[in-house]
């Protein structure tokens, strides 16, 4: 049969050109660690990213060949991921957050031939440089001096054809962040990296278009910075970067450029509604901020929603590139009360297009959508880990679905719930007690700072929760007050056995309760009451 | 290099599923030819899709044969799409209005082995049954009997898996109305089809989620629907629909249901103020309404937004699946005035990404995009044609764009504006006149109804344009009174050389102006005063 649509591989390039023939002169802003300034566009970013394919290809480097990049947000690190992507090359963004045996193991894992890094981690390069096997050449983002970054692509005329191919060459590799053994890769593809720009610009997503002015507070090195730098070329939004997390530097920065979408971790918002409380100043043009990496406490969500902002609360993960769901509106949103749209909201929100998810039981089985039945949550989707890099076995299962290590509920209304790491539910009589769910009504309790809830071996229940308390300094909080403030907010049976109070938690290097040190704390602990 | 994300053929039945699974009781409602009304579900319509995958199958047909339908807008016409492409089957819809002729030419050359059609159009099936000698099975969509398309599906159980295969086979096919030669077929691929899906539901293009409750009032044979049937299942939306469009009968519809999208050429609006200024009513509830087909009048962009509605003034046609461009608000839209704002949305809009387009001149050179270089517009893109339905050759040049047959400029901010069909351009002196900004100055005039403009030979400057008015009943409307109006709003020089009053002008089957037909009718003429 003769006839055909055209050809048009969705290969990351296409993205670079869209932008600097349709909005050419639409900035990107970068705040620099030293407090300077500038300012850039879309037909700067392009021009720069073609001088540094050709820089790239001058050291000899071929398609297939890794790039990595240990940065915070701005305009030379975007430069970074297309000119490296354009010339067939795979950015490899490292989270100079991680251990230092950790750095020094996916460095040489990946076989990085060039680190492009900011003068704030020099000292890391330098402690690691000795360790690192196969990065052949260095080079300092803000480095003002004729090795740095401006001078060496300066030397290029930017007059260079990408690299072409299949959209299915990888583009791009990322390390998770495991609480045991070592890092794994996540090898993206141009084209799992373009279907998920689609689907993120889209309203029930991210709500991206050219009027948009996005200041991603997720660093471009956690989980593909949410997917961001490859959906803003894509619309041609305005981009605001900053390389310090102050938040004072933040809401005046919002401020000055009318920054209208912003996405972060919950601690952000934290760290800016003291600054907001402090100061009485407040991010005013803000219109739909996105929460993710961990659950955002409830008293967040209604604090940002009584500013008149929208809240998107998402889930996702390394592995899906990252978006798994995100808060979509349901259509009968402006019939809710505050209180239910707020519900809505504490949810990990729904599966755009392209995400099939599910819960299945420890058999296998796929449970239903009732809000009730709580299971792994497994996912599938042309933006879904199939094969981790360098790994020789699939990660999915025979159906095809990536088990998430996530415990969820997913609701009648297709809203997704996350109740717990499947790790670290604690498993009482044969039912399931989240850990998370405890964790999150402790800390509302007044004078919690931080708790962590983990099972401990109980000769009848098999385990029994006990929590682990952080007082805020100064407060005196007493076991029973917080036990009468979680039986308000769990079921009786939820209740810990015990509550132990500590100076601190450990944590994972991306600053997650480190549960697993804590489980090898208590393996042989014996409740006092069994 | 091991690794890799997990493959996903984007093909239609993956739509389906979305929908059913996360959207299965938001609603479809159709308003049938006899007024009474059917609702359904995404749920619904996705087991009978199954349901007439099966039936289908039943017949004998095979993935790569053709499924014709000629019928309105309704859920019945949905599950035709879904459920011919589902089983691998090219859904073809048949544009009713063509002539007979045309009717019989396109059912044999796609080689149609069924058609589904609506009771309304009984007597053009009973007129070309014996004409068309490939359809072995015709199934009325709305006979109640037990010949009719419900009681077929009805036997079967819906126990049904998709067809799979390439993302690139072909799942559509629609014929081009030209007003020269036989009409063309465009054989859309499922890639192309969810490409412009997952394109058309971003922000700056339709801006559709489940929130949105869309009436598409474009016809679902009239080029794609516009994208609208594949958009719908993706986000999980309400559909209203109507087989009438009877604006009384749209109005209470879109105020019953709550409709916030809607889409149609600008007839349609006319009509709905015709019916706001009799009765008082007026559509309450919404937000976006897109326009094309033909350019959309100021004074209609202008009303809409006056009524707070967004206005999105899109360009396209059949080989564009048919997304070219549309109106997206620029950033600083918020700045501008009122008349400053109707100016932009009067432009027919921004390429989304995919979409490259460029003006070139008659010796191929690209033109500037400086808002005043006109010339032919050219396209390329994931959803542009590539080559026609069984023609031999490729339909792009050697750049690979494909020639829109419309004259345009491009403006310094990406805003593209139709200027004119390229074959209706009136070539005075070497410099081109534009006929439909003649046609729609004229218009404008009170008095006249109806306007066309064309070129008529002339001894010095090769062409020069002449227009033929048709007055508004009972108009008394002068040459003169014409004349001075134009002169307020184009170039002296572009002025006509003289006016002529008729009682009619020839259109095409969907109601353009036939051009040709009126260039024959004064091929030979002489200008008086030549």
């Amino acid at each position: 049969m003769l006839g055909a649509m055209q050809e048009f591989e969705l290969r990351v390039p296409r993205l670079v050109e869209h932008a600097e023939r349709e909005y050419p002169t639409r900035e990107i802003v970068t705040r620099w660690a030293d407090g300077s300034e500038t300012r850039t566009d879309w037909a700067g970013i392009g021009r720069d990213s073609r001088r540094l394919a050709q820089a790239l290809e001058r050291l000899g480097l071929k398609p297939g060949d890794r790039v990595a990049t240990m940065a915070m947000n701005h305009a030379r690190h975007l430069v970074a991921w297309y000119g490296t992507m354009g010339m067939g090359g795979i950015l490899h963004t490292i989270n100079p957050r991680l251990f230092p045996d950790q750095l020094a193991y996916i460095g040489n894992h990946a076989h990085d031939r060039v680190l492009l890094y900011d003068r704030a981690f020099q000292p890391v390069v330098d402690k690691l440089k000795s360790e690192w096997t196969t990065i052949e050449h260095y080079v300092c983002f803000d480095d003002p001096g004729p090795h740095g970054f401006e001078a060496w692509i300066a030397k290029e005329d930017g007059d260079y054809a990408w690299v072409e191919g299949s959209e299915r060459d990888p583009c791009m590799l990322c390390y998770t962040s495991g609480t045991t053994g070592n890092p794994k890769g996540v090898l993206y593809s141009h084209r799992s990296s373009m279907i998920h720009a689609m689907s993120e610009v889209q309203p029930s997503v991210f709500d991206l278009s050219t009027r948009s002015v996005a200041m991603p507070i997720v660093p471009m090195f956690h989980a593909v910075g949410w997917g961001i730098p490859f959906s803003a070329p894509m619309v041609g939004l305005k981009f605001v970067f900053s390389c310090v997390n102050d938040p004072a530097v933040l809401c005046e920065l919002m401020n000055r450029e009318k920054v209208t979408h912003s996405a972060g971790v919950p601690t952000v918002w934290f760290a800016m509604f003291q600054h907001m409380d402090a100061t009485g100043a407040a991010p005013d043009h803000l219109q739909l901020v996105t929460i993710g990496g961990s659950a955002a406490p409830r008293s967040m969500i209604e604090r940002l929603m009584k500013m008149g902002i929208r809240v998107n609360h998402a889930w996702g993960m390394t592995e899906t590139s990252p978006i798994g769901t995100v808060g979509a509106r349901s259509p009968d949103w402006d019939e809710l009360t505050f209180d239910q749209q707020v519900d809505q909201v504490s949810r990990q929100g729904r599966a755009p297009f392209g995400i099939d998810m599910r819960v299945i039981d420890d058999e296998g089985r796929v449970l239903l959508r009732d809000g009730k039945s709580s299971g792994r949550l497994m996912v599938k989707g042309p933006w879904v880990v199939d094969q981790y890099f360098e790994e020789p076995h699939r990660a999915v299962d025979a159906d095809g679905y990536f088990d998430t290590g996530d415990v969820a509920v997913i609701h009648p209304d297709g809203t997704m719930q996350i109740t717990d790491r499947a790790k670290d539910v604690i498993k009482s009589g044969g039912e399931w007690i989240s850990s998370v769910e405890l964790e999150n009504a402790a800390v509302g309790c007044a004078g919690v700072a931080e708790a962590a809830a983990i099972g401990v071996h109980h000769p009848r229940w098999e385990e029994r929760p006990i929590l682990l308390v952080v007082k805020k300094p100064g407060a005196d909080v007493s076991e029973g007050a917080i036990l009468t403030h979680l039986a308000g907010h769990v079921a009786k049976w939820w209740l810990p056995d015990e509550i132990h109070f500590v100076d601190e938690l450990p944590h994972t290097a991306t600053g997650k309760l480190l549960k697993t040190a804590l489980r090898e704390r208590y393996k042989n602990y014996t409740l006092k009451a069994a």
